[in-house]
């Protein structure tokens, strides 16, 4: 039941990674994508998402409620990926929730799952302060996120140029 | 008496980790703080900070001249905290100071104390160009600070969602 | 024929990195600079490279025709240092070149050249998302170089604060 938290840049391979790890926990996987198709861009992007995953996948679309739809789960699947973490805090901000709150309830219903999952989350925080006050709140709310989900994960993995280098779990040397 | 150089992109743990190692060395602790509260995001920030470093710290608030108040407290503490080496960086810029010679000056005094520092920087070049000359001279500058800073360091530590990857001295394997 | 893949941020000192590493393989060594001299800032860091490089370097200042340039010096050569792949790909751009067939033809060309090669490139997703389209479709198309090219490189180092961590090849314990 093992929590694993994949973070690296924008195209540093997060997802393909997530889904061959899932992939090797068995045959029952459920995909949660926290995007929402709102353009030609997004929408693009994760048709090309679902064509590379296959039909093996139960595919879910849900931008906020990740922790009910993993915990409905519970017996059925083998591996879920979340993808990504970075997204439902930025829908999270956009519905004006209680980001703080979600996130200390996702991390607490990580523990209860019966399956292994899977999080895809970025570095956002590693290039100039931004000037506006939302992108900032957003930056430091995805910091904590992966702080806190790193807290309860087993596994930590950064990614570099499509590479796994291991934060978490046995360093480097596995 | 060891130098310590963590860095890392925003909200990764940095000044936490600085603190939690610093405890470890001793009982008379300073806490070097660079930022200036200019504005409410910020001095709720610092003040945030405070609160969880709790009465055992001594807190200097320094812009500038960290060299001297670090050299002042030769003999008197057992280790000090210098947070952030970047906002250092920024108000060197503020004030037009030769920022280079005094990066070089910070180096040679950090050779000369007699307890361990704990050094915050950022990571701050990983994002996309930016767009004014102004913060990419603030980019480079940083960025040839912790490579000098990284030089004189006995160890240096990357924070990745509030964990610390060794990057200098023993390797990950420690 | 080894072929490394040198990534990090801007001012991580890599070029500086990917340059020692050439001069150890031999005497015969060749500079592909991709920077174009548009403006005083890039004249001037052109030749801070230069400066620093020394006589026994060939250099070529080649904006787009990476592979051919390579491929010219086979029996000629012990190193090649291409500096950098960023550039290339905005310069690619710039131009409406077909980007991910040229990234396709380099990773080829790679394979067949008789020295080793050091590619500098640069870690550009690890900020907030772009406002324009332009500077998002740079950052997918250079996380999806670096990713191709440490699918065929025997060697990729993530360079922080001028410090190099091993992500491919013998891990961070060699």
């Amino acid at each position: 039941m093992a929590i694993v938290l994949i973070t690296g840049g924008a195209r540093s391979g997060k997802s393909r990674y997530a889904e061959e790890r899932a992939r090797r926990t068995g045959a029952r996987l459920l995909y949660v994508a926290t995007a929402e198709a709102g353009d030609d861009e997004m929408a693009r992007r994760i048709d090309e998402h679902r064509k590379r995953r296959g039909e093996q996948w139960i595919t879910v679309e849900e931008p906020v409620e990740i922790g009910r739809r993993l915990l409905e789960q519970r017996g059925k699947i083998d591996a879920a990926v979340v993808d990504c973490v970075t997204l439902w805090i930025s829908n999270l901000l956009l519905r004006n929730g209680d980001a703080e709150r979600e996130i200390e309830a996702l991390a607490d219903t990580l523990t209860r799952l019966d399956y292994d999952t899977f999080f895809v989350t970025n570095e956002v925080g590693a290039g100039i302060v931004p000037d506006n006050a939302l992108a900032r709140r957003f930056r430091d709310l995805v910091g904590w996120t992966n702080q806190r989900l790193a807290q309860v994960a087993d596994e930590v993995v950064l990614m570099i140029a499509g590479l796994a280098m291991n934060v978490k779990k046995g360093g480097a040397c596995d």
